[in-house]
């Protein structure tokens, strides 16, 4: 090709500064581009054209999944990309990086001259945080929605996604042919930041995913007796709280003894009853969430918490109610293309750490259909879903080139 | 005399009931006589018909005490009394049964034809639960208001003091002129529920108590970051909730080391921010509650629970506030009317406990104007506060006559 290609930074920023002009709040100076929302709906109209007036062939699906394809017009594809949505109040780069990246990989090979042997399309899919409890967007491409799923679907303010998408002009049961055939992606690239410490404290600009933690999500209530706390001995108490806090107390040992250091046990939300100073908490409703990469341990330490569970409520004279509201299994993503972008990341001088992923993301779904991998770039302070999230532009500068790298070397005719 | 007075418990049953029929919440079966309410100046109009009815001098100072004479028009008086207002959706016999039960005292004085050498006034005292933060009706007859305090006491809702009162045409600055003279009341006796599960779990009838714990309470925040449950390991966390559970764990062992059996420590409110299961708590502010009869052990165990707040902020990477909302000494109740109700108490054949009371009350307020002492009954389940609050009216016939024996014994005539 005439010249290597090359990101352009500020050109990249430029897109993503576009993105953000979609649901930005003033106020907060977070970014309110709901799953189905109007700003959501109209980032990705803004998308289309954009992709359009580059000359990529363009296409939406049945549930506002965006693509645009360069090279090829026949044959399979290579898949980059990532999601538009954003949770209520979100950072600028959580997704939208992603979409941004892969479109300016594309502008950099247009730039010099490359032309792929296998086609590369971009993807910016939808409703990927969960609005209505899924990865909807990417679950539809790889063919794993259930019409049952559909009927049900609800967020949190309890409008369908019926509704929501049919006040968008959308059909949700269209979500049921948005499959693509096996075959025709052969792997799919996601660029995003980590939302996580890690690359952060040991000063590394790129993480490889191999695996994306599986999650556990209980509801626990402990139930005793909400009496005088002036009037009633320690003894003779059934403290729902203390009984909390002792299981909150004993995490740490649980996970030394039951899991390895990829676990992550986490009390997120507590409310208590009567939750008044002078009375002794009667009720504890809580959540634990436990993650791991690996499936065995995972329900190792699930097992351990609920047997800390009742054995707390024993000594404690409390009645334990747990509740699974949620799992998601582990997800090993591709071994070969974990390799590929090591090797293209130490080729461009770029420090890499394989590592898992702890929070969700489409390549952990897209690896159902196809080989999935996840290029991790750091997050400032581990912040993220925040107006406050925060990457550094020399470390997106690197992982946009590694996205870049690993899509030549995957469009390029297998000699 | 020409009967042995003896109390009639039908009569104190409908005594106690008819109180029970202002303010009573028929949804819930709780009662609202909430201090300066209508129901609140309701009862207390009635109540003052009530003892002028059986003949007795009646009065009213400026806070809506109400006082009724039986005996000797001239000279200090023996009081006897508790106070007719509740808290929201409180139960029948908190306060109400020791007011009705000195009224059945003085009707079964009557019933028996004795006449006392010094006279007894009954009293039911007003704003005994503290809706403006002070046990207001006690503290005017004993000159412990300020007119600072006045000036900025408030209700949960912003109400202040002095509007309620105007509300009931009451002026509250005349709390300033309802002190009675050093030597006016040359005791005080209360008989009241224990609010606690001390006396029904050793099943002993009575409870002599011969000092009220000391409160203090504390506003702790535990202030870390709050990040993604996922992606953030354990060991790279400022867990607000890890710190906090970790607290409450730890405070059997300080109450073991700094404390003694009367020891309580109470965490009874909760709120975490921002409370979502997926992230980790950034926030905990929650409330510590410590009791103690004893002043020194008290200040110890305050100490000891600000330096584990202070060690366990450091081990989690949290900054930590503490604030001491508010501090009551404990108070000793007076011992030789303590040892008068027990000798009375062997007499009458009801076995008794001497003990602290763990709740606040209008004795402790008292003592500092006249020897003061209280007589427990048990409480169910130790509930208070609640509609579920009930003593068994075996126990209050024994808890009403010893409060009548220990009236007669104090209103005759020094020999």
């Amino acid at each position: 090709m005439p010249n290597n290609p090359a990101i352009n930074s500020k050109r990249l920023k430029s897109l993503l500064d576009a993105v953000n002009s979609f649901g930005r709040n003033p106020q907060t100076g977070g970014f309110n581009r709901i799953g189905y929302s109007d700003p959501d709906l109209r980032v990705r109209r803004w998308f289309a054209d954009t992709l359009r007036a580059e000359g990529l062939s363009v296409s939406q699906d049945g549930v506002a999944n965006v693509f645009g394809r360069f090279g090829p017009a026949e044959g399979p594809c290579i898949m980059a990309g990532s999601h538009l949505d954003t949770v209520p109040e979100g950072g600028a780069f959580d997704g939208a990086l992603g979409v941004c990246a892969a479109l300016e990989c594309i502008l950099a090979m247009k730039d010099a001259g490359y032309a792929p042997d296998i086609a590369i399309e971009i993807v910016a899919t939808a409703e990927e945080e969960g609005r209505f409890g899924g990865m909807l967007g990417s679950q539809a491409i790889s063919g794993q929605i259930q019409r049952t799923w559909i009927d049900q679907a609800v967020d949190a303010d309890g409008l369908t996604l019926v509704d929501a998408m049919a006040q968008q002009g959308l059909d949700a049961y269209s979500a049921l042919s948005c499959a693509r055939a096996p075959g025709t992606i052969e792997a799919f690239l996601e660029l995003h930041i980590e939302q996580g410490p890690v690359l952060e404290s040991r000063n590394i600009p790129i993480g490889v995913a191999d695996s994306v933690s599986g999650v556990v999500n209980l509801g626990v209530r402990l139930e005793g007796r909400a009496n005088h706390s002036g009037t009633t001995p320690m003894d003779l108490r059934a403290d729902a709280f203390a009984g909390l806090a002792e299981l909150g107390a004993a995490l740490p040992s649980i996970i030394e003894q039951h899991g390895d250091q990829q676990t992550r046990v986490t009390i997120g939300k507590v409310e208590l009853q009567p939750n008044f100073p002078h009375t002794i908490p009667g009720l504890a409703d809580f959540s634990i969430v436990i993650r791991d990469s690996d499936a065995a341990l995972l329900q190792r330490v699930v097992e351990a918490v609920r047997d800390q569970i009742v054995a707390i409520s024993s000594r404690h004279s409390l009645t334990a109610t747990i509740d699974e509201r949620s799992r998601l299994a582990p997800v090993e993503l591709d071994t070969s293309l974990v390799a590929i972008l090591r090797e293209e990341s130490d080729r461009l001088g770029s420090p890499s750490l394989v590592m898992p992923s702890g929070a969700g993301h489409d390549a952990q779904t897209m690896q159902a259909l196809c080989p999935a991998a996840l290029i991790f770039v750091p997050s400032r302070d581990g912040v993220s879903h925040a107006p406050e999230e925060w990457t550094d532009w020399s470390a997106i500068d690197k992982g946009a080139n590694l996205l870049l790298a690993a899509l030549i070397r995957l469009s390029r005719a297998k000699t």
